[in-house]
Formats: structure tokens, sequence, C-alpha cells
């Protein structure tokens, strides 16, 4: 998407031996690209949120192994890079999806051929990303269209986190819908949830203006009073992983939204290319590890100082015990609708739609 | 309650003619105190959320009228100070009971028997709001033990805002519940939400810490995912008004906390003192005004600094823009008891726990 009318991706090849991300902790407060160039780069990069959203982590993880086998093509290379990416984040699937995909390859080759094949198939798996995000992006944008379509009013979404283009090598999840039906001519209002304790919400805020698409922040309280006032047409988010029977693990606090959405009768979607369905997952709420993450998120915060520069403040002591799960479950039961490159599916019709695929795969 | 050994009151008269206050917009960062000589004062302390609390905003205001009588105790001058008074916060219903209280009172008697009654009558108010919320704590602590004497662990407790000692003159109504359950040797941890976008969790944990009872620091979008995991065993907050049949306006975000609580049976209390229940309120989701308060109270944010100082920092631009509800409601559907100092009521008993007063009155 654009930036000042510039277009950009969110990670792009810097030759043939490193990878630019923009620095997604700087932001929006600085934008800064990074080169990364080797695999611990990329690991560092996910593990401090430099590099963060669920498809841009399998991405990014993608060439973390092409330049690890560009280093060293051994089995125990390969086992190793494996390893040390698959260990920077524990809940997202995509991750997973996209390391699996590389040594199920790589496994299969001899050495020699590795790094080769290593680049080209991340660089296939990133051109896929973009192209599975545009497409469930229609989808979600006929969504918005629908609600236009009845209430001849400006249509009144509400997302949590950030599903924008930078979550994703382009377009993003959630937003991609946003800005397909913003582009369309639809009229479109995002409330964007602040997102505490990392405040991505901030992201999307800057994505949205950046893109001209109208927008208001909001505390991330404020979200079911406002749908009590009927002053949220649906809710939209992306997710982190989403089951086989439609449970959906996203941001914490999602599940907060998903409720007051049910309470109020306001549809309820999350967004995800196919590789954020673990289709091996039984009880979401059982088996997916949630990943608590440093207290020090909580009791900081960054923005900027009175000069305008990037700067941080305590908010609590570190004598404040502090607890910071960084993601929740919401049950299917909650859940309108699944947004996919194939179309929008009830929960339970979600394994249906992919049904084909999967029996061919 | 004691800071540090020390007993405090959130408001105490300084001599005849003003009252001293702790400056709640210091805290946690700095403990100061105001001397409020007058009405203007003290209506500008309201509004700036130097002095806030549903309870202590009451208290205060009566003694702004107080103050008002004091210089001009005319028709006219008790006019204008319950008017100026009664603008600064329009959700809380304490504010206009306790005004409605002042000026029955003081426009029955001649102006110049006005000063020294009202001087008095303020001082009565104050004094009831602490036996009040020392006895509806009593009432709440006796939930906290029998959690307690079931399971034989700590009781999780989760609470929004802050609705402890420094909301009211002295106890509290939420945390009321908890001192007087730890001081009874109840073991109790608190789980305290951040309470965006003025952070007014840090001042429960701030309270908690300074009276020794444990307690854990969450971002508001956590409570959901802890409940689902069975960590918490009760929510108990405080409220700014509550309808005869149980509707429970507070902090925005506790509709959340409500939905989650009943999504995952947990009991769900608001502790509140009579003068919180607005009697004549019929709808409370149509007829309760909820304060739109300042964007940039979303937009910036109080913290220390590297050195220990306080400091503010922008978190979005003034091109960013803001919706900043104060206050959400709470459907009594979603209520499991509100506590008082008559003891605790199921939303449809209240009006019964209260009727032999309300008819005698």
């Amino acid at each position: 998407m654009k930036i000042d009318g510039v277009a950009w991706r969110s990670i792009a090849e810097d030759g043939a031996h490193a990878v630019r991300v923009v620095d997604q902790s700087r932001l929006p407060y600085a934008f800064a690209t990074l080169r990364l160039a080797g695999c611990a780069d990329v690991a560092q990069a996910i593990v401090t949120m430099q590099v963060r959203g669920a498809p841009l982590i399998g991405v990014a993880a993608a060439y973390g192994v092409a330049l690890a086998m560009q280093r060293d093509a051994s089995d125990a290379a390969l086992a190793a890079a494996y390893a040390e990416l698959l260990a920077t984040r524990p809940t997202a699937v995509n991750l997973k999806w996209a390391l699996d995909r590389m040594r199920a390859l790589l496994g299969a080759l001899p050495p020699a051929q590795r790094a080769e094949a290593a680049w080209r198939e991340a660089g296939r798996i990133a051109e896929e990303d973009v192209a599975i995000n545009r497409a469930l992006g229609g989808h979600g944008a006929r969504l918005i269209a629908a609600v236009h379509a009845r209430t001849r009013r400006p249509v009144q979404v509400l997302t949590h986190c950030n599903a924008g283009w930078i979550a994703t090598v382009d377009y993003g999840t959630a937003l991609s819908a946003v800005y397909q039906a913003h582009d369309a001519g639809v009229p479109v209002h995002v409330w964007v949830d602040e997102t505490r304790p990392r405040n991505q919400g901030l992201l999307t805020a800057w994505e949205l203006g950046a893109h001209g698409v109208p927008h208001t922040l909001i505390a991330d309280n404020a979200g079911g009073h406002l749908m009590q006032r009927g002053e949220v047409d649906l809710v939209l988010v992306g997710a982190d992983r989403v089951s086989r029977s439609g449970d959906v693990c996203n941001k914490i606090g999602t599940y907060l939204k998903a409720l007051a959405a049910f309470d109020n009768r306001v549809p309820f979607y999350a967004a995800v290319p196919s590789p954020t369905i673990d289709w091996a997952l039984g009880d979401a709420l059982r088996e997916i590890p949630i990943e608590e993450r440093d207290a020090d998120e909580v009791r900081r915060v960054a923005g900027r100082d009175a000069d305008g520069r990037p700067a941080r403040l305590s908010l609590a002591g570190q004598e404040t015990p502090v607890a910071n799960p960084a993601f929740d479950v919401t049950p299917a039961r909650l859940v309108t609708g699944i947004v996919t490159e194939r179309g929008v599916a009830a929960p339970g019709e979600l394994a249906a739609l992919f049904a084909p695929a999967r029996s061919a795969a």
C-alpha cells in the first residue's frame, strides 16, 4: 500500500542475501527500515516485534531459513534454523506453517540445491501472501458494501490491533477489506482500538490515515459502549490462529469485542489467509499456547515527547506486579464468519470451504 | 486508609474556610494535596479530575456549596453554586444527590444561618460517606470470605478503574470490601485493570500496594482471557450511577468485563453507597448522560521519565480523530448483585432493600 503516494511492502528482497523490512517497533513515531542479513537477524526482529503480524512473521521466517541456507545448507543447519525461528513466537500458526513448508521442500533436496531453492520458495510465499490477502480483502469488501447497500450510510467498522498491510506483505487482512471497499467508493469509517499494551491501534490509525480512510482512535474499553449505541455495523479483525471449527485466536482483548458484538447483534468477522488456519487444532482454548510477554510492555509506553522525538515513559514502577498475556481465544459460537481467500464461511462451514484443496494436498 | 502507615482521608477540613484534598491528577507519580478555598476551586478540581470518584465528588460538591455560602449566602448565590458544581460532570449521580441535599436544607433557612449550617451538613455528608462505605465493604468482604471458604485458595478479584479509598472519603467501595477481607486475614489477590485512557488502575495498584494487598496490573484487554482460564473468582467494581432496576453505569469498559463474567459464570458485583442509586431512573441506557471527555486523554499519557520525574508523552498526534466516552452501562441482566450499606441485593431486589428508608424519606 502507499505512504505519501509511494508504494511500499513491509518486507522486500534487498539483493540476494538480505531482506529489508519496515521497523514496526518505531512506528508510528519514526519510519525506518531494517536490513536483515541472517537467520538470527530475522529471529531477533520477530521477537522484538520489529517484524509483527501473523502473515508477515510467516514470510519473514521463510526468508530466515533461506538466509540460513546461504551460509550452511546442511541438515543440521536446516534443523537449527527451523528451531530458532519457531521459538520466536508461540501463538501464531503462520510461522510454523511457513517453516514446515520450507523444511519439507528443502529436506527433500540435496544440500547443494537448497540455498537457491529456499530463496525462491520464500519469494513465492511472499507473493502468495500478497495474492491471498488481495483476494480475501475482496470478499471482505463485499461484506462492507452489502451493509452500505442496506443502510445508505457510511459503514462503521470496528477493528482491534493491526491487521493492516504492515502485518502482511501487502494489503493486510481485515484492513485489506477496508482498503478495497474504500478504493471502490464505499463510504467506510473505522473505529480503531488502541490495543494496549503495545498500542498497535496506532499503527492502524497511521496506515488508515496514510491511505486516506476515515477513522477514529478509541480506548480498548470503548467498543462495547459504541456497539450498545448502534454505532458499529461490523467488527472485523485479523487472527493469529483459527481452528478448523472457527475458534479465533487473536490479539488479547478480541474476545471482549466479540462478546459485545454478540450481545448487540453486530456481526463479528475474522479475516485470515488460509495459512492462519490450523487444521490440526481441536479445542483452541486448551491447545493454543498463549504467549506471555514482558511485563515492561505494560509498565512502559512509547510515544513522542514535547519536542516530537520518540520517547518512553514508565506508567508503573518495577515493583508493580504485571501479567501480560498477548492473545485470547474467541469461541466459534461468537463468530459470524471467517473471511478467507476462498470466500466467507460460517465457522462450521470453514472446513468444507477448503475441503478440495486439503484432500488434494 | 494508610499510606506508609499514616492514616489519610481523600478530603478533610482545613480550618473552617477551606478543604484539603489529595491531588489525584498527580498520583501515582507524586503525592500532593490541594487547598480548595472556594466554590470555583472545587468545581475546577472536579472538572480536571484532581478530585474524582463518584462518592468523593458528592462530598466535595457539598463543601463547594458551603464555601460559596461563606462568601454570599443569598438565594442567588446558592443557585449559582448549585449550577456551577452540577455542570462539572454529567454522569455520576452522587454529585446531584449531594447538591440537592444541600439546596433543600439551605433553601429552607434564612441566609444568615446558611454558612454555618452548610459547613456542618457537608461534614455530615463526609462522615456518612465513611460510615456507609465501611458498612458496604463489610458486606462485600463476606462475599470474598465465602469464596475462600469454598475454594481454600486466595480469592481472585478483578476490578476496573479505581473504586478505592481515594474515590471516596475513606475505605472505598469495591476496594472497601477487599481491604476488609484482607485485614480479616482472608487471602485475596486483585487483578487491576489499567483503565485507559486515564489509567485509574494505576491509582488502584498504588492504593493496594500501600495497604499491602497482593495485586497484578493488567491491560484492560486481558480480563476476558483470565476469566476464560478460571483465574477470576469474582468481578467487583464501583459505579457512578445505578438504576433502581440494577443497571450499572461505571467507567468505560465495565460492560465488557460484565459480559466476560457472564459468559464464564463469574459473579459480577457493583459496590455502591446508596447515594449512587438513582431511584428516578428508568432506562439507564437511554437516560444516563455519558460524558464525552477531551480527546487528548486518549492522545496523551502521563508517567515518569527516565529520571523518575512526572512527564507526559503523545501517543497519537493532534491530527488523529479520537472518541472518548468516559462511562458505559452494564445492563442488570449481567449483574449478580449490588453491594450496599444495607447488604447485597440482586438487581431486582434492590428497591425492596431500601423500601423502608425510601418510604420514610
